[in-house]
């Protein structure tokens, strides 16, 4: 058995244009850093944070990592003595579900220290309820669920919790734009309409079924026509500056479909070959350079592997 | 060239569950059944009804068959004369698609008696054209589609018209009830709220989500916890006495799910076997029988052959 184990989990698109709250896909990066020992003392402690400027805190009980940890650790009853350390290699607030990737990394992490006792796939509830204290007890499993499984997947329900993995096809590649600009999750769930025209509803899961149908077929017509929000995009949208132009100038280069990843401001482009995402992303950026928006931008393909050692 | 053609169009179960508006499949009973025949004098007449209880007008702008076959006849700039016959084989106002398996046999029937020139598939705007005088004017081709396309299908948008045939597996087998009473569209239409939550909103997104992909990997145990409703069926059951009685008793023998199919008041059950499928049957007509209303059973698979000369 190993003293320390150092694992990483990748970033995540949620909500996916129409699948609000129920679709979510791992990218190859940015990825969240997670280093777990044993130590003498009795008790799990958060040693050290990086990357973070100072806002995450130490304590186990308020960060996301140490919760879900903690949760595994309890179910596994390990009462030994544990000390963590998290390497933020991926921007917070940024809608590329930051808070997420620790905790899959973290759970992960602590399952392989200890010989693997539990199937990846088990981890789950634990990795979830390091999340609940990010979205006020609620539960959200739109990135967890898919920096843990890898690939696409489908949150059927979250009580029950029931997980879908979607096939997608082969050279489907994600452009993501991340401008330096901070939406709160919370603000920007707040803004949304609690009712929504039943018309529109009928328009959204036109397109859930079209993008589910379009994925398992390899239909990439089909995606790009189902890749669409009526509901969503058109209230948080106004939270980021130059969005519109943002998406119509990857469409016009061909992107299958442009839309906000999570709760923003990330904007994530699907497309068909390497080389096109990255020419999607230069041009994105460009829109964000006009209006002096600072940006990363993450050219990957769809993460099948989920979490992994390194 | 023949001088008259006979063909029959299948009912369809719309909806389905989750799928309000957007989701229906053929079964293989009941049936309508058009003949079509060539005449001396130019124009195009209903010449007889059969089987509606001289409920449907012969007046062709205001039947739904009338509507589709001129529409169709005018596309192919026929000048000649025809008159039609139109035997109802099954119930109107029952929620399985009447009219619009009316329409799908006359468009096709007119198509096979002038030689073919159009594909199956390009039929469907002339059956819908016949179907919007039903609905005011409103597109709704989640009856017209399944029953000219035949299988499952997914309207992913009317506007424009996006039909999208999901694959479904062996061994799923369907048991439709039709008690004998009447809801108008229109009426189980006007009982629908205009707004609904957004939190019930994802919840039924999260289920066509499930369907589509329990339909296309054939994972029945998906499909069935896929088939609920949590927006349409509080609303409508309400207009069908003792629905959750039959839904129960269904489910209860082993259906993967029972709803309403289309705008009532007929019930549909799937299942995987037709053995079961038959002993859902009798168990849903015992629910109506004990509170005095008569029923029609049909016990189905999904029919994928579409309308077909006879």
């Amino acid at each position: 058995m190993k003293d320390e184990i150092t694992a990483i989990a990748t970033a995540t698109v949620s909500n996916v244009a129409c699948g609000f709250d129920i679709m979510g896909f791992a990218i190859d990066k940015p990825v969240d850093k997670v280093k777990i020992r044993f130590t003498k003392k009795p008790g799990i402690k958060i040693k050290k944070i990086k990357g973070d400027n100072g806002k995450l805190p130490l304590d186990m009980r308020k960060n996301t990592l140490g919760v879900a940890v903690q949760s595994l650790a309890n179910y596994l009853n390990f009462k030994d003595g544990l000390e963590i350390e998290l390497y933020k290699q991926m921007p917070l607030g940024s809608g590329l579900g930051s808070s997420a990737a620790s905790a899959v990394a973290g759970v992960f992490a602590l399952n392989e220290l200890l010989g693997k006792p539990l199937q990846k796939e088990d981890l789950l509830p634990f990795a979830l309820d390091g999340e609940k204290i990010t979205s006020g007890g609620v539960l959200h499993a739109d990135n967890v669920a898919p920096s843990l499984y890898g690939g696409f997947v489908v949150i059927r329900s979250t009580n029950p919790l029931d997980v879908i993995r979607i096939p997608t096809p082969k050279n489907l590649f994600c452009t993501v734009i991340h401008p330096h600009i901070e939406i709160k999750t919370s603000k920007a769930r707040k803004i949304l309409s609690k009712q929504i025209p039943l018309k529109k509803a009928v328009l959204q899961w036109g397109n859930v079924a079209g993008l589910i149908a379009g994925l398992m077929k390899s239909d990439f017509d089909l995606i790009s026509r189902s890749l669409q929000d009526v509901i969503i995009e058109p209230q948080r949208s106004a939270l980021i500056p130059g969005y519109y132009d943002i998406k119509n100038s990857a469409l016009n280069a061909g992107a299958l479909g442009v839309n906000i990843s999570g709760s923003g401001p990330s904007i994530f482009a699907l497309s068909t070959s390497d080389e096109l995402a990255k020419k999607i992303g230069v041009l994105m950026k460009k829109v964000l350079n006009k209006i002096c928006i600072d940006s990363d931008l993450y050219i990957s393909t769809i993460n099948h592997k989920g979490p992994r050692i390194i």
